[in-house]
């Protein structure tokens, strides 16, 4: 099966990625860019085969490795 | 309106974060991982109303920006 994580910051967290890249389309032109945020995609292939089984093992990745929960919020997508 | 795009690299592109993210899953006991991909996840605000100029917008930033299409793909989801 396939899982896809995204991870974001959490809101109030500065983030000086996603400041760069709309101070780069604005100045390439682009207008009426209000806010943009920066996060990560995991992608995951795993062996197991069961979505919920699957889905908590992921959770506990992102509890443990893929998310720093301090300042980030992690959602799952599980694909058979 | 609010634009999602996914960043990943294109299938046979070298991922060093991945397999790193790969190595220390491993570590950390986790097993049947078959295959792990980082990608970047930009997350667009936008005055822009309409969906379907908000994507034609969106999707020059992409092409200009965004992503490196010589080895990167991008996905937009457009959401009012």
């Amino acid at each position: 099966m396939k899982a896809r994580v995204h991870v974001t910051l959490k809101p109030g967290v500065l983030d000086p990625q996603g400041t760069a890249i709309q101070g780069a389309l604005d100045h390439l032109g682009f207008s009426g860019i209000e806010n943009v945020r920066q996060g990560k995609l995991i992608e995951l292939e795993l062996a197991e085969t069961d979505p919920a089984r699957g889905r908590a093992v992921v959770e506990e990745m992102c509890r443990r490795l893929l998310a720093n929960t301090v300042i980030e919020n992690y959602a799952i997508e599980v694909t058979p």
